[in-house]
């Protein structure tokens, strides 16, 4: 546990900053081939119709276009992210369940032909009855989304841990609340591209992914390819938030038309389709009920959800049960039970988005948390001090938490918020408010294929060693995981950062790794990459004994200098020697590490979910100003205290945190898709889907605590995603403080501030 | 020994043939980069003079000109392929010593740009004489090309093995002959090209190189950069024949102009530039003396050569040891002396090309024979059996000599091409000739870091076996060596060539390798792949053993199929459920290889230079027909029968010996550099200097002998040279035989077989 790390907790300058900040990097939508074809998707315009018919025959004269393809000319394997649930084809075959679902596709000499293509093609619909409501699609009768999902059920979950019953007689004190969150889009910088190479029956893409391997299996699996024939290559990719996890159309099809014409195609979504696919945060609808003590210690909670998850499944198994399974991480109580039904609606489906299906229950537990703490009248950071998570615990749904430092990261966000001074004692229309979050560290159940270690690394040092290159399976998708990673690597070799180099992400040429989702790269990827340094370091600490006459336990080798551990004024060598003589005497010099989740306590009863190995822990204060008139909130200041355990690069870190914090500004009071009564995106571009500017950021204080989970390599754990989580209910919670009023859905719009202060004055509403 | 190979021994289709036959394939200059620059060479008019003065402010101020570069803004450190003898400078700084020579460069916005830009370039210079003749460049008084070089004498070997005098002293007959091979060049198809990028002290170049890995150490050195630091990327290639094998002032001046302008530059010789900078073979003027016993048993030869090296080392001091050195190869003698000196004259500088040193003493050697053979009334055919080579022997200068199959291949070729029933009954006009070859299998010492291994190789199988990737740094520049090792690689692993991938030729990403000349790879990358596909296999069956209970010795692994060797009907499993079982207990399933050249017998005393682990043999027999009023030569036939050890892909073999007999073809009988009187070159560009076209061709048969090579994996030699080295001599020699004109200067030109024909009808010559 020594803290005296040589490469990792340094600010090393970003791997890909230059290229990134010079425009040299080339993102998949920059890449050309000779010959390269363009493809679009044609897309429903209904949001439940029958396909009656498709006429490609006009499409087809239509100089310029190279093949017409519609599910006629590609495989009628289902697919889909989630196993157990596959429920797309990559082309509808009887109906269209969403507008932009998938009917057809053009490969054209350009991108004007593509469009004019597909205006020629004719598709005859019998329009459906569609259903656009969540909370009616159960209802008898309703429009049938999927026949083998009646009811419109997609996910449904009923869990009862401890004895709820008995927790609720005992309570001193019984609340029940309601809240709605509402569907986001994870609008990454960078709308989604692919180039697909099919050619001697191997399949090359080219996609702006944030898991080549996961591509590689479901895109092999679709079209009946071996795995070692299908490459995917991530590019630079500009942002994925989730939304770049799971194979889309553009892969699909664009397969299908390289392999059609023998040509390179790029395949491509421009932002309006982007928010078509969609695959972002859930519309929730949750239901809250907490039994506390005279305390306000929390003896049991009942969950109860209903997500609209659009017309596929996608990652809403998943998403279904994060929503409760991670409800118990940073509070403590005994008795628990969660009740969960993600319907199929005809809207564009859900996934994943940054929190994975966390920061919206989150927003209700912490406003619920308040509303409880102000009727039993204990100041809302006492309330969660109280029931705070403590180290070496277990969830009662069976998560084993390591490290956790909650309840300094409570104590030291007040302190520096100055909480205890402000709370109660800010005039009217300015307000304090207090949320916690947690999050994984990795998914300890990858999607598919149980049995592979979660990641793998390779390293090989230059004959000179005067370099390294690590190639890892991991995904920077731009949070930085190249750099952290070859922090790791040179950390554990004994070398330096700027000698190492980096291939990623390109299941040809590197091990297997998950990817980037869950929040998993540093902990699990890392771990694999620690493993293959610490091979290098055993190797070249090996031959150094050779050279020096010294035992290699003797040895150590810091920053590429090796030296006596018992003398370390005597002779030193370096690194560069050593590797030098051992590829002289036994050829390239290699290490290979491997990272398999240990056995997890957690079972979540009845199903294979994640837990993980690891868990941040963060607790934020806000600070917001309510302009009384208008309802305008503006946050002033946040402060978020994380504990992410050792911190490989601190820049690297609070930057994640500040984009998390930002992800969570924009969906607290401005970003919601919003669908007209047609089930059409009424918002579907950046103009009228409201993403906070860098002038809409708040002040940003963000600060660790010490930490050490003995899980992670050097004690690391996640931090990527978690300051999303708290961040809705702590604004919520703040403009309670504000002004007295509770916003009871997402987002927190000045209108809904507006309206509910006018109720209050009115005394419509009581909360 | 067993021939039952899996997938060596094959005709597998080159795994490039697509990409190179459909255009994909991107070569050096194809390749584009944001904000790139085109730099340019400006380069001297003058054969010899001095350099009084550089302006370059005109050229600067022309708009679309982002730099301009001169001696005073490179480093002034002196390089050369040549280690003891590094004699260029990236520009001139003195002087300047042949038309061509370096004197400064632009990076310009476009290529237009930069050719007007060197044009405003004023340079200022005093001619001075220049030495334009090898012959006289030793004389008292000539001009001097370095100062450092007194009389012009860049390279002097006098080598005596054996007692010559004495054996001349016995001799029954001495004859001595004079002879002269002319200056030509590689020609290869595509021209050299680079880009260079260098940022954050990182240099990274994409050549057109036969060797990144040389590449890399002298450009490290060059610039006091770390090899670490310095990237070469081969990308397609387009050939080079020896000529891509040093770094080029492109290499140079685009790293420099990188670093000032700080964007990529790509630097490139247009055909005229490739002729200026030439590095071709050597013109070179030799006088043989040979001693025979009345048989015709050879007793002793003296070779007195003297080559014309140009202004400066290239490869030129390995040239005058190959051209002595490998002259003991396919004929047994016992006393041997050798003279040589190569000198500097103000004309291109010489280098290696396709057979290195040894085809022009070969042509010479093998018309000396032929007019020995003459004179003791021998058949050509019977002298050649009579000394040839024998397996398990050692030349006089001390070169071991595995297997040899020298007698079967001139047997062979007699037999196939008619030699007994042809030689003395053809009619007038129609003669056949006879030569041989051999050549080395790689050069035993490097050109510097003798202490390196020759090559290493890794292979990384496919997480669920499907694929393999092979790195390695070995080259293909379209001999198809790519395609060789991933073959090797296969059977070694007891796997299948399909399923190889493979990357090659990056020195950032690949194991090192010296690369593409001497005939090297197959041999020495060959055997590094070979060792790390053993290493694959061995952890296969050790892990299938637990999978099928079975010891792992009594396992083998074919085609991807693992099966136990006692009872071969029993259950087998597959190679990808073994790797899939490894990698998920134990991690990347990696293999390692390393080739060390054993100690060799040769010392080539006084010098450390090329011997070889193994040497190839080659019997050549061609046909001709001699139109006597215009002494058209016209090559009806031509018979190469090798001995190349075991074949990995007799497709590609025969290719290469087509290529290497085009090449012969050509200088055999049309190719010549030639210069006027100031230096110049003459015919700078493919309509000038004369390659043969595919209708020049004569009808090739290209056939085998048995063979086993115990220095190669599974027996391999080489064979992309050895066949250019007997056909000027087989040529010469049948021209002779139709005609009983002796030609002693290459080119074998029309005119000077229509001049001898004159000659001798005139009585005037007397051979």
């Amino acid at each position: 546990m020594s803290k005296d790390y040589a490469v990792i907790g340094k600010n090393v300058p970003k791997i890909d900053g230059r290229e990134k900040a010079t425009g040299a990097a080339k993102y998949a939508g920059d890449l050309k081939f000779p010959n390269m074809l363009f493809g679009k998707i044609l897309t429903s315009p209904h949001a439940h119709a029958k396909i009656l018919s498709i006429d490609t025959s006009e499409a087809e004269k239509l100089p310029g276009v190279k093949a017409v393809i519609t599910h006629k000319d590609v495989p009628a394997l289902k697919y889909g992210i989630s196993p157990a649930r596959w429920d797309e084809n990559i082309f509808c075959i009887d109906k269209v369940r969403f507008v932009g679902d998938k009917v057809a596709a053009v490969a054209c000499i350009d991108e004007e032909t593509c469009y004019k293509a597909l205006k020629l093609i004719k598709v005859e619909y019998e329009v459906l009855p569609a259903v656009l409501d969540a909370l009616h699609a159960m209802d008898e009768g309703a429009p049938q989304v999927h026949d083998e999902y009646p009811r419109n059920i997609n996910t449904e979950i009923h869990q009862n841990f401890g004895d709820l019953d008995k927790a609720m007689a005992e309570a001193h004190y019984i609340r029940k609340d309601y809240f709605v969150g509402q569907r986001t889009y994870q609008s990454p910088i960078e709308p989604h591209s692919a180039v697909s190479i099919w050619k001697d029956n191997k399949l090359t893409i080219y996609s702006s992914t944030q898991s080549p391997h996961y591509f590689q299996y479901y895109i092999a699996r679709e079209f009946g390819l071996k795995m070692g024939d299908v490459r995917i290559i991530k590019p630079f990719v500009g942002g994925g938030f989730g939304g770049k996890l799971e194979p889309t159309g553009l892969e699909f099809a664009g397969s299908v038309l390289s392999k059609l014409t023998g040509r390179p195609v790029r395949t491509f979504y421009d932002r309006h389709e982007m928010f078509a696919h969609n695959r972002g945060r859930h519309k929730v609808y949750m239901e809250l009920t907490t039994g506390v003590d005279k305390e306000g210690k929390i003896l049991g909670v009942h969950a109860n959800f209903v997500s609209d998850g659009g017309a596929y499944t996608s990652l809403g198994v998943a998403t279904s049960y994060y929503a409760g399974g991670l409800l118990t991480l940073t509070y403590e109580f005994e008795n628990y039970k969660f009740d969960m039904i993600r319907v199929y609606t005809n809207l564009p489906a859900c996934g994943a988005q940054r929190g994975h299906g966390a920061p919206q229950p989150k927003y209700a537990f912490e406003s619920h948390l308040d509303n409880i703490a102000k009727d039993l009248g204990i100041d809302p950071l006492e309330i969660r001090l109280r029931n705070a998570r403590q180290p070496n615990t277990v969830t009662i749904n069976d998560f084993g938490i390591n490290s956790c430092e909650l309840t300094a990261c409570l104590e030291k966000a007040a302190d520096i918020s100055g909480w205890r001074e402000k709370k109660g004692n800010l005039p009217k229309g300015r307000g304090i408010g207090i949320a916690t979050g947690s999050f994984v560290s990795g998914a300890g159940y990858p999607i598919y294929r149980n049995d592979l270690p979660q990641s793998a690394a390779m390293i090989k040092v230059h004959e000179d060693g005067t370099a390294a290159t690590l190639y890892t399976g991991a995904v920077d998708i731009g949070q930085g995981s190249d750099t952290a990673l070859c922090q790791m690597a040179a950390e554990a070799m004994g070398y330096r950062y700027e000698n190492m180099k980096i291939i990623a992400a390109d299941t040809e040429t590197t091990p297997h790794d998950f990817g980037a989702y869950s929040s998993r790269q540093t902990l699990m990827s890392g771990s694999a990459c620690k493993q293959a340094g610490e091979e290098i370091k055993k190797q070249i600490l090996d031959i150094a004994s050779t050279i020096m006459s010294l035992p290699p336990d003797d040895l150590d080798c810091r920053l590429g200098i090796i030296f006596s551990k018992s003398r370390p004024t005597a002779k030193t060598i370096t690194f560069e020697e050593a590797a030098r003589r051992f590829f002289v005497l036994r050829g390239p010099l290699l290490g290979r590490g491997v990272y398999h989740v240990p056995r997890l306590g957690g079972t979540f009863k009845g199903a294979a979910v994640a837990t993980s190995p690891a868990y941040s822990f963060c607790a934020q204060i806000s600070e917001v100003q309510i302009d009384e008139e208008t309802g305008e909130v503006d946050v002033c200041e946040v402060w978020d205290v994380h504990d992410c355990g050792q911190v490989i690069n601190p820049m690297q870190l609070h930057g994640q945190v500040h984009g998390a914090l930002y992800m969570g500004v924009g969906e607290a009071i401005w970003e919601e898709v919003l669908f007209d009564d047609q089930g059409k995106i009424l918002n579907p571009n950046l103009g009228g889907y409201m993403l906070p500017t860098a002038l809409d950021m708040p002040i940003v204080h963000s600060e660790l605590v010490e930490s050490y989970e003995p899980a992670g390599p050097w004690g690391v754990k996640e931090v990527g995603e978690g300051a999303t989580n708290p961040t809705m209910g702590c604004f919520n919670n703040a403009i309670y403080d504000a002004m007295g009023v509770r916003i009871d859905s997402l987002p927190l719009t000045y209108e809904k501030v507006w309206r509910a202060m006018k109720e209050k004055r009115e005394g419509k509403k009581e909360v």
